[in-house]
């Protein structure tokens, strides 16, 4: 199904209308028509602005990545750009101008008018992982006895209006919230029926302040197309499905991060120069690198069992590796159930049980193993008693630390998806290396 | 604001009618009833099904979890489960059944009247992690030439029958899908103008057999509300907004087990027994404990080296660890990268040079931090030599490895998700041996 298709770079070489709206049918996804995008130098980005208009052009970069659509709008001339970003949605709108230099963003809110720049400075006014920062300031009020059928028209004016949520909210009179009706019941009602009797007034909605999470956890909780977001009790804006799409996808990305033993990048991979990754990267690097020098004090402690048993060393790697990668197993399981919710701190017991069960049949597998490993190395049988004895030790270890820890920081209210991989194997080499020396103490003196 | 309430268990005791409703008006988070209800014992399911009758029971266990909501469903007589399986929207209905014994579900199926009971078997068929197991086959399609307030009204009547996507599907006379009117466009537009002249024809879909994972993609790139599915050009069902958050949901914890390095569990965690853990978990144990055992090859090479300077022994853990983090960190964010259609193949040569020149500044502190370390441990300047040298090219050559391999597993149509953090460790421990006692004997003789 994959044609050779001209790129959109060589379109606007010699820009011919047809070509161009062929562009536009062939390529559909926002994320191929950013990756075109971004290939555009200025000339050839102010050359499609242009042909296209502002309107346009903002339907083109609305849904694109955030980083994408600032770089492409920034090359385009300033009344091209104030006139693009006044008609992107607000929330997508701000969350462009995020990305863009200070100095722009400045210029671009003095200038646009202050019918539009208000909704943009007030989402702008909140920190970006709040759920402030993510709403849309636009959405459709109107008093408890506002008519269905008279409310039906309104969503329609406020459609042409450019409103997201078709989700109607029934205010009281100082813009209290109090109530709200989907949409499905609206139409779905007798012409003549208050909106007010129509209301579901138990809301589920969130503060400004909230964290983002918040908002993206209830709204996929309880099924809704759009979540109220209040200051002060009055509605002062909205998170829509779409939006919440976009929380869930970076928050899982900062996750994925962290778990790889690094603080989350704020900007998207490519867009991270060297520097940033290094600056990302090393402070961890050295936390693990710190208490992993643990190891060295526990082998020059053993330095004498060491050089009597040299063939102990053989196996210092394959011990460790593998009480790290049982720990590894465990944790991030454990982390990814806490953070989807199916695993809460009382259970506890239940994870610790479960963990030691399966622990001890890990055990047996992996003694097995090793013996098999000693017997090829062939190291003797004392040696080999040592290695089959401390596998099964480390083994247990491991499991019990990892089940343990990321429910006590959990209940210390640290976020648990700290315990990374890198983190657990830290954990585990220096204590495993001290279980194991000590079981050759026992066997072989 | 968390008071103390009573849980459904201690209401059931004694059932009041008042303590119930405050019950279901006090707890709305689908997650807490799903916790609630997972804590009653058949004879308390029963009496609750009994209570509020089986309109109400589906309605509470639909957004549970399916394996919760299966068990519960499962503890009901046989009358009551019927009726009430009958009564929850398909695609829900399909996904709680699949978590159910096959002869109850073959006895359901077989009481469920045809009429349920056929849409229930079709979605059935499909394999687990296809788009057709995730559809509802209730959907609203109509002729080309229906005016658009007929139609008003004919998604009225689907609402009202249960249809749970509002957009509407224009077909020929052969079922075949001709174009999308989305809701708030029929609601828009004058009464009438047919369907035919609103709907979009360039239709985003997906066949039933199409994996469940681009259905989600594509909805979410092009924020539908609901993708139609088509199997042989006819339009079989719709997967919503709602299915694709399920789907994104498990298709994210799958990714994370995968990361941790060991299979995905096909159930919860807290379902899973300590057998079925031992299963998911040995193989990726094993394989990995089988390649670091290459390690012990590598120091008993070596082993002259080793018994002459018994003090290269104290870093080998902190050196492997070092390489093992340092490619952790690289691939959890490059695998992320690539997940969410950020890196791309043709961006290797991008993502080389960026990790090569991040390694250089990272090789740089940590054999600044080996230093330290090495003097700490007075190990005397050839050996402190040897080890800055080390952790240098060790962290270097993972971050080669680490950059490039997930980009040559996606090239070789692999999973990329399968280079874990034990797996990256295992892979940089034998090699980074290598490396190390090379320098020293470059260095010492």
């Amino acid at each position: 199904m994959t044609l050779v298709r001209t790129s959109l770079r060589t379109i606007l070489n010699e820009p011919r209308p047809d070509a161009l709206e062929r562009w536009f049918g062939d390529v559909t996804d926002p994320r191929e028509r950013g990756e075109e995008l971004a290939r555009l130098d200025q000339e050839r980005a102010a050359r499609l602005a242009y042909l296209i208009g502002p309107p346009a052009t903002a339907r083109l970069v609305e849904p694109v990545d955030r980083n994408t659509a600032a770089d492409f709008l920034g090359q385009l001339p300033l009344p091209t750009l104030i006139e693009t970003i006044g008609r992107i949605r607000t929330d997508r709108a701000a969350a462009i101008l995020r990305e863009m230099p200070s100095p722009l963003v400045v210029e671009v809110l003095a200038r646009l008018g202050r019918e539009r720049s208000a909704p943009l400075r007030t989402v702008l006014a909140h920190p970006p992982t709040s759920a402030g920062a993510h709403m849309t300031p636009v959405f459709i009020a109107l008093p408890a006895d506002t008519p269905a059928e008279e409310a039906i028209e309104r969503v329609r004016e406020s459609a042409a209006d450019g409103a997201v949520a078709f989700t109607l909210y029934v205010t009281g009179d100082d813009g209290e919230l109090l109530g709200v009706v989907p949409f499905r019941a609206l139409v779905l009602a007798p012409a003549d029926r208050p909106v007010g009797e129509l209301m579901r007034t138990r809301v589920i909605e969130v503060t400004a302040e909230a964290d983002r999470e918040e908002a993206a956890r209830l709204l996929n909780a309880h099924d809704l197309a759009a979540i109220p977001v209040v200051a002060d009790g009055r509605i002062v804006g909205v998170i829509t499905a779409d939006g919440v799409a976009d929380i869930v996808e970076e928050e899982a990305t900062e996750d994925a991060e962290r778990q790889g033993g690094s603080a989350p990048l704020d900007v998207p991979y490519l867009h991270a120069s060297p520097w940033k990754l290094w600056k990302k990267r090393i402070l961890w690097l050295l936390v693990l690198f710190a208490a992993e020098a643990y190891t060295g004090t526990v082998l020059r402690h053993f330095e004498e069992e060491l050089e009597s048993a040299i063939a102990l060393a053989f196996f210092i790697p394959l011990l460790i590796g593998t009480g790290g990668n049982t720990g590894t197993q465990i944790t991030t399981t454990l982390i990814r159930a806490m953070a989807t919710g199916e695993v809460a701190l009382r259970d506890m017991g239940r994870v610790i049980r479960k963990e030691m069960g399966t622990g001890m049949l890990i055990a047996v597998a992996m003694a097995g193993a090793a013996m098999v490993r000693a017997w090829t190395l062939g190291v003797g049988p004392q040696v080999t008693l040592v290695v089959v004895l401390a596998v099964g030790a480390i083994v247990l270890w491991s499991a019990l630390v990892s089940s343990i820890l990321p429910l006590v920081l959990r209940r210390l209210g640290i976020d648990p998806a700290v315990v990374s991989a890198p983190f657990i194997a830290t954990l585990v080499d220096g204590t495993g290396l001290i279980i194991y020396f000590e079981v050759a103490k026992l066997v072989l003196w």
